[in-house]
């Protein structure tokens, strides 16, 4: 007998993943090791214990142990947000007209409006265990300094988010939430770093870019007592956290015996398409299932279709460890008039290399056709996405018209990661008709590749 | 044998409601009945419906039907974002170390920020149901305004707001939201009315009020073929579209066996509360249990606690039935510094009066003093509120508080109706230490009963 599947999935609290899941611990050829970038030797525990919390850099290195527990302290926090509904999307597939069944992962349900609560709280967490004063991290929009901020409000440990300049002045909602929260909230380039003043020396009356916020914050971080820095995406310790997405989503849809056959993600420094994808790509690498899975993003800033695979700097700076990754190199800065997130030059290693070995495919679209699937989503889910998210949408409607098309009844889940309240400003550009799109050229994207470390 | 309590309980699907409750059904003495400024008798079935859709207005008047079906249509919308959840506000108890135990409804989860979607799509509904071309409205801060265009896009329905002027510019986020959903969103007074060109050509540069933007409503409601007017608080069937929230809440505490103890909510026109404690207040007049019930409101704008109970007008423009509350009158307007919504200058006519007949109590509280508690909230609890939420969140923590010292096991529910990710501009006042409070003076508020009917 078929159950009638409810609008939203909800697990049971008791059914929430007690363990995350280390999906390199199931790949035969593992992502390549993180490198120091003085000696282009592999980066040693003890090495990347400067820059972050030991137990960090512990899972960040280990690429073996299949599981992590999820400490209690992280699940009741958990708990306050999570589960996160696993939604049928049965208003979109009407207003489509589509055989397609369409479910998404709704990510959105929570203050700091992101799936980046997920990491936020983990690294925290680890934070306070060692003993530590306080974190650094850097925020472009503010997703992620928001959810630190939460974090660390919630533990009583203090929070030092450098923000890039023009986010800092263009979107200064954010930075209230931030600032509710307790956190001290510097906008980058600032005075307060050398790495900082040297950038404003340089380039004066320059509005800042996330790879030199990232120095700035490792800078603070290794230059004060009792502080560390946090990163929300890119590295593998926040794919693992991030798991737990992927974890919930299967569970919710084995609850229901769903089997999906196409998972999509949007993607910019990969935490969440790879903690979205991770259980599911462990199937695909033990032989269990096969499914299609799609990273997105932004035709504006190509990593996975139009970058290289190349070991790369992680920040502008250059102090945080040399990564193998598809990457569009260190120097690259995403048009001005891109506004949809996702603007990291490179991508995770763990999602990198799974691409590289055919785990997933990439697609790149534009904003404007992006912003239009957010608004058609919008109308009948009743969620206004936040453009990250919507380039997941945007692919998830264009594969559910292919089911139109062929008549096939294919499962399509995507992952909407977050809500676009803060997004305002973008928005408006859309519905005043002056967004713009943007592909970078060859020749810009040769000029870009020039600043790739030359050892590799 | 008592089960353990999960930090959310969720209904599910099956078990939400089918049918709003009508309070008014169970009460002895009834609310008085909405009179016609111009002949001053009770207003009948067909004028209301000039002005609201018939079956609303019909909704309006009934004070002896217990139970209304929820429309399927209505059921499938709600279904998108409900049930919401009864949070058990675990971290909140630890934090101020009470042994009471504090649940709060959350209804925040959805795009327009509150529990206003819960009417919007009842009202944007049978308009569409009549073959109505569209719905107008009025919106402040602007929640309410979302709500009605969600519901709007979501029935293919015209939408036109009428924005106090104020929040239309200084609110630009909300309005690109209501835009996103395809509503037409004019600054109120506008010159698209008769009484908007009066109103700026008495006061050049007026930034608007609640009451003129809804006189602009209704007159550009009946000025147009095809369209009827609808409105987010106050009226009774707003009321009655809102006991879903109480409803659902009193579901989910007799589901794990709970009895509350209190009951809060703020109050401003008394849609959030009326609907809250609808099936409660039921209980109490049938005689089957007693609660402590308790509506907060700014100390600024003090309908229930310094306001008197009579006729008066619900609009600035006097268009609108008489209806006997307790109110400010109608020329009553919150000093500028008042951040926190709730600016009503009366209250619903069943909350009125069941207050009147002592069903429930009042108090009053200042700003400051709100914004603190909601800072205190959202850092243990993780979600940043409403303004107006925030007033329930300060006597729920005065409650709590109480029961430390008295080391009462009290079960404290509260509504939170909304998140303030849309009122960071108040934040920020707060956050810089610039919030001022405000109490009106005796004398200021006997010029504003001044502007009461002298008919009652």
């Amino acid at each position: 007998m078929k159950q009638t599947i409810p609008y939203k999935i909800y697990l049971e609290e008791q059914e929430m993943p007690k363990q995350w899941y280390n999906v390199r611990a199931d790949m035969k050829k593992k992502p390549a090791p993180i490198l120091n970038p003085g000696t282009l030797k592999p980066v040693a525990l003890e090495e990347l214990s400067k820059i972050f919390c030991t137990e960090l850099a512990a899972q960040e290195l280990d690429d073996t142990t299949p599981y992590f527990d999820i400490p209690g302290e992280i699940r009741d926090f958990y708990k306050m947000y999570r589960p996160s509904p696993l939604v049928r999307a049965y208003c979109l597939e009407k207003k489509l007209d589509t055989p397609a069944h369409i479910y998404y992962k709704f990510e959105g349900n929570n203050t700091s409006g992101s799936h980046k609560l997920n990491s936020a709280i983990a690294q925290a967490y680890y934070a306070k265990k060692q003993g530590l004063k306080g974190v650094t991290t850097e925020t472009g929009a503010g997703q992620w300094g928001t959810a630190l901020s939460m974090a660390c409000a919630y533990l009583d440990l203090d929070c030092q988010v450098y923000m890039v300049k023009c986010s800092y002045e263009q979107k200064p909602f954010r930075r209230e939430v931030m600032r509710t929260y307790g956190a001290q909230v510097t906008p980058s380039p600032s005075m307060n770093t050398e790495i900082g003043r040297k950038i404003n020396a340089e380039f004066p009356g320059t509005t800042g870019s996330l790879g030199c916020a990232i120095s700035e914050a490792v800078e603070a971080a290794v230059s004060q007592e009792g502080y560390r820095y946090v990163l929300g995406s890119v590295l593998t310790q926040v794919l693992l956290h991030q798991s737990v997405i992927g974890l919930e989503t299967k569970a919710a849809l084995d609850k229901y015996g769903i089997k999906a056959d196409t998972i999509i993600g949007c993607a910019g420094g990969g935490s969440n398409l790879g903690g979205l994808i991770s259980p599911f790509v462990g199937q695909m690498l033990r032989g269990e299932a096969d499914y299609d899975i799609i990273a997105v993003e932004p035709a504006s800033c190509p990593s996975l279709t139009r970058g290289v695979y190349a070991y790369d700097f992680c920040d502008t700076g250059k102090v945080c460890p040399l990564t193998k990754m598809y990457t569009l190199g260190s120097g690259f800065i995403p048009s001005a008039n891109h506004s949809g997130g996702l603007r990291y030059h490179g991508m995770s290693s763990v999602v990198s290399e799974l691409y590289d070995q055919g785990y997933l495919t990439a697609r790149s679209v534009e904003q404007t056709e992006v912003f239009r699937a957010a608004q058609t989503f919008a109308k009948v889910e009743g969620i206004l996405p936040a453009p990250e998210s919507s380039h997941a949408i945007k692919v998830a409607i264009d594969e559910a018209m292919k089911c139109k098309e062929t008549g096939k009844e294919k499962t399509i889940v995507f992952g909407l990661t977050g809500t676009g309240y803060f997004d305002m400003m973008a928005y408006q550009k859309f519905n005043d008709g002056e967004m713009k799109d943007y592909i970078p050229s060859e020749e810009e994207l040769a000029r870009s590749f020039a600043s790739l470390p030359k050892a590799d």
